[in-house]
């Protein structure tokens, strides 16, 4: 029942927080900022290890300050003052929200005004694969009002959260580990005819059992021979006899997502799935080899497409073969051709070919991995190389 | 085990999409706007019934555009347009993200430069307890672009989503009942010495088991006597002799959260304790009973606040004695002087008293309600009046 691996450490040490924010500095002082102003769940953990299940309130405004010298401050609402006060940030400036009339707006507008000045610019959450969470209306104001400039921070933000701890890496392997043992053994514990929302009900109940925290991505869906898309449902439909069944999870330990999906056979499917599997499973493997420092993002792309297209694939509306993932279930870069960046030690990727081999009919294989000087390290337990079969 | 609340029917009719969405256009007719600007997933879901996990990913922007006449308009990923062709949403257009050069940007313009112009303005998710779900560099340049104005929508959306339909209701109910029974079993499956962590799991496993969908929001914290803050945790501390434990859920069914907290009794509690758990008790009693159709949130608050104040409160971090809710934990209105809301039938809102005592003692009671025209309508049990007790 228990997943065997060793559990990390929870948190992260006030010496990890220091070098975390010295090399982000670094990367700030070469793209021309004096601060990073977070507001996103992700920026803020990763600077400061606050953590709360209270982002799922949009009702208040919390911010981050990262200058350019010293350690964050925290500009937030009273409520999450005591929670803050046991994390590493010495400097906590708090306000009575929710106030609508001035939701934190002066306190922050005044606390980044009192930065030292070097470039005269800020770097926001602006940019791709993130989202400001704040009201736009707040933001525009407050660009308005600062002295400095407030640009596009997200280039920034993603060269230094791309690029992972050994003790970030530790806690995703570690949620890998469980949820593959969750998907292993999930075929002894359904059966042909039930609902794909029973079957995740259960999944989500095994994972946990294990020791995830949460569960935020479960989607599930099941087809004769193949899936028309992977990031809805579950629904009502039963599974039956030749559907497979397919089924993705971002589960999370202490923060971090696990990013990957298994596929079922249930009872007997199609020899040509068999075949499509089989080429994906080789494709995943194509991936998981190209995933080394010096290649690009496109050169995975390319060891994956080069067999999937062989096999004979009509499309995937997927649009990428992977993607990074952390703190957040995708995050930069993406396998695709264009995407052109450089891999470097200690990315964490997921490899994900995938291809509809007939209109509506998708089968998408999925696998996490850490970059290392070696080669690529495999964080979950490699998906089997024959279907497992639901009865 | 089983919660014996019916289980409501999933989803939403075409018809009942039809009068939320002629509703809507009376009400954005009203404050203006040719049109709504829609990117967040509960806004998104409101207007059309899509239902996705696949919001845990940020890197694809999503779009739905309410017209002032007709059926909302998706404009959306390649990977989502399967599902969403299963909605009630006939006009859904597509694009292959990520293709971070324009990512649907293009096809949004084009999408709102064809609409019929009346009043010049289009509204966005820019204010209060919202977030725009797309990066802001993108939404400025998209307001360069357009012909018309983008402007705040978010009072629009809010009196929109304000008041709730009876099959909102339903559903909201149902998660307020199921979420309220597992809470009654609690005391029953754990033990002084557990951590708060071990406790969460057991009661997450259960909420699931019970039928919930998720459970986005499940803090917990434990402190002798009361608690410090009521929105993070939880931790490793285990609970012990003289503790207030306290666990706030927020449990989803079909998209519609319950948002309410209950307080145990680890062993033996000071008799102060048990002095102010009652103050709240009648403080809770007394903000049921303001919460009526022609009362303003502010008398919630007063009829709260008075009974707090006689019971020796020194604060509260909150800021608010309560909310609304529904497709979100948190939703306006707020229960606090100022805020001015006029209560009508089919709000569904919160009613949450909470106070120190003494100095990092904080204890807060929380029940959901619907507003009906005869009156407040408990849609959680009612916690017991007698602080249950973790042996």
């Amino acid at each position: 029942m228990a997943t065997e691996q060793k559990i990390p450490r929870r948190g992260f040490t006030p010496a990890e927080f220091e070098r975390r924010t010295l090399r982000a500095q670094k990367i700030m002082d070469a793209h021309g900022f004096d601060a990073l102003l977070l507001t996103a769940p992700p920026n803020i953990r990763y600077f400061t290890g606050f953590d709360t299940q209270f982002w799922e309130s949009p009702t208040r405004p919390w911010f981050v300050i990262v200058p350019l010298e010293g350690a964050p401050i925290a500009v937030i609402p009273e409520i999450g003052a005591p929670e803050m006060a046991l994390t590493w940030v010495k400097d906590i400036r708090t306000w009575p929200a929710p106030v609508p009339e001035d939701d934190g707006l002066s306190l922050l507008a005044a606390t980044i005004g009192g930065l030292k000045r070097k470039h005269g610019r800020v770097g926001a959450e602006m940019g791709r694969e993130m989202a400001l969470r704040m009201p736009v209306a707040d933001f525009l104001t407050l660009r308005q009002r600062l002295g400095s400039a407030i640009e596009d921070g997200s280039p920034c933000i993603w060269e230094i959260r791309m690029v992972k701890t050994p003790a970030e890496i530790d806690h995703i392997h570690y949620i890998c580990g469980l949820a593959s043992d969750a998907y292993a053994a999930l075929p002894a514990q359904i059966s042909m005819g039930e609902s794909e929302r029973e079957v995740v009900r259960k999944l989500r109940i095994d994972i946990a059992r294990r020791g995830a925290d949460a569960t935020p991505f479960l989607p599930a869906i099941s087809g004769p021979g193949g899936v028309a898309q992977i990031v809805c449902g579950p629904h009502d439909r039963a599974i039956e006899e030749g559907d497979i069944l397919f089924i993705d999870t971002g589960s999370t330990f202490d923060g971090y997502f696990c990013d990957f999906d298994r596929n079922y056979a249930v009872g007997r499917v199609a020899d040509e799935v068999h075949r499509v599997h089989e080429a994906l499973w080789q494709a995943t493997e194509a991936g998981i080899a190209a995933a080394v420092p010096g290649a690009k993002t496109d050169d995975v792309w390319r060891a994956m497409a080069k067999i999937i297209d062989a096999a004979g694939a009509i499309g995937n509306n997927v649009g990428r073969l992977g993607h990074g993932l952390g703190l957040q279930l995708t995050e930069p870069p993406s396998h695709r051709l264009g995407d052109g960046t450089l891999i470097v030690e200690n990315m964490v990727l997921t490899i994900e070919p995938g291809m509809e081999y007939a209109p509506g009919k998708m089968i998408v294989h999925e696998e996490n991995i850490a970059v290392t000087k070696d080669g690529p390290r495999l964080l979950t337990k490699r998906a089997p190389r024959e279907l497992p079969v639901i009865r």
